[in-house]
């Protein structure tokens, strides 16, 4: 990014990680890249799903997408393998300081969680409320079971310090979510 | 699609469900609905992994892609969850009628069937031979054995019919290579 006057803006120079200016995309994705390097698990992100309209072959062997849309994900972004069972989640980052509001999540996505439970994966959220540099893990079923008892439209901050797990903040792996299913399911 | 002088061309009066001009993607994809909807297992192709360059933004809530480039796939096509163990495979179409070749596959995603394979999962391939209208499935234990024990650039279809399982054409689901993995598997 250009700043004006040739100002550079620095973020990565803060001593804590979370505040190091890294999104927890970014996080997750690093984070997925030292499972695979040091062989504890195979977890990938899905490629953003998209709609091709036009396509340009400007030569016989480049193809360019001139035009496409967005679509709806009715899955959730990351899946994978870790000690033999399916792992699934989604990772969402929360401005707020109080709550995380459920319109952050597709009711497909919800579904598709509690599908991935019943045939025996392992389903979760991975939610980073930015302001408080917390990241918290919430079970699938812990998800599911408020949406179920709740009315609301928001999931409280106590709801994940009580149900969730607290992933702290580390240098590598930066957000180590296998450690927390380590402790959950095996 | 329209014909001229209001001729509508037949596609899907074939006797032969293999004949019908379907391909095998979309057999497949047909297949996971099928899947999902009858609660037998949760498994989704991934999107097409793009490079986004330039999206525009003619009015708030719509974005489009103006410019976005094609990536080598690193992982392979479809995963998901089967009672409670991790699916992973790709499908290939085939014209030849004598072998399978190999640069069909890309290494890294040899690479990962590999990586699915020592970490529990289930790796494998759905060949279809598409001349000779017959459909292969070939577990990933026995790619790799193939790939260690051969110099050869493609896999003769002798190997398929020995060391593979056929996926026979039904009506629905299509191809129902989830019947196999109960062979191999369960």
């Amino acid at each position: 990014m250009k700043y004006p006057n040739g100002v550079k803006k620095m973020h990565k120079n803060n001593v804590s990680y979370a505040n190091r200016g890294m999104t927890l995309e970014e996080d997750i994705n690093v984070t997925n890249k030292y499972y695979l390097d040091n062989n504890i698990g195979v977890i990938h992100k899905k490629p953003t799903p998209i709609t091709i309209n036009k396509v340009d072959y400007p030569s016989r062997l480049e193809a360019v997408i001139k035009e496409a849309h967005f679509n709806t994900p009715s899955t959730t972004d990351y899946n994978g393998v870790y000690k033999g069972k399916y792992i699934d989640f989604d990772a969402k980052e929360c401005k707020s300081k109080t709550s995380f509001p459920l319109n952050n999540i597709h009711q497909h996505q919800i579904e598709h969680i509690k599908s991935i439970i019943n045939h025996g994966g392992i389903g979760f959220l991975i939610v980073r409320f930015t302001t408080l540099n917390l990241t918290y893990y919430l079970d699938g079923n812990k998800l599911i079971s408020f949406i179920n008892d709740n009315d609301r439209k928001s999931i409280p901050i106590d709801y994940f310090t009580k149900e969730g797990i607290l992933i702290k903040d580390r240098f590598q792996p930066r957000v180590d979510y296998l450690k927390v299913i380590d402790e959950v399911y095996f």
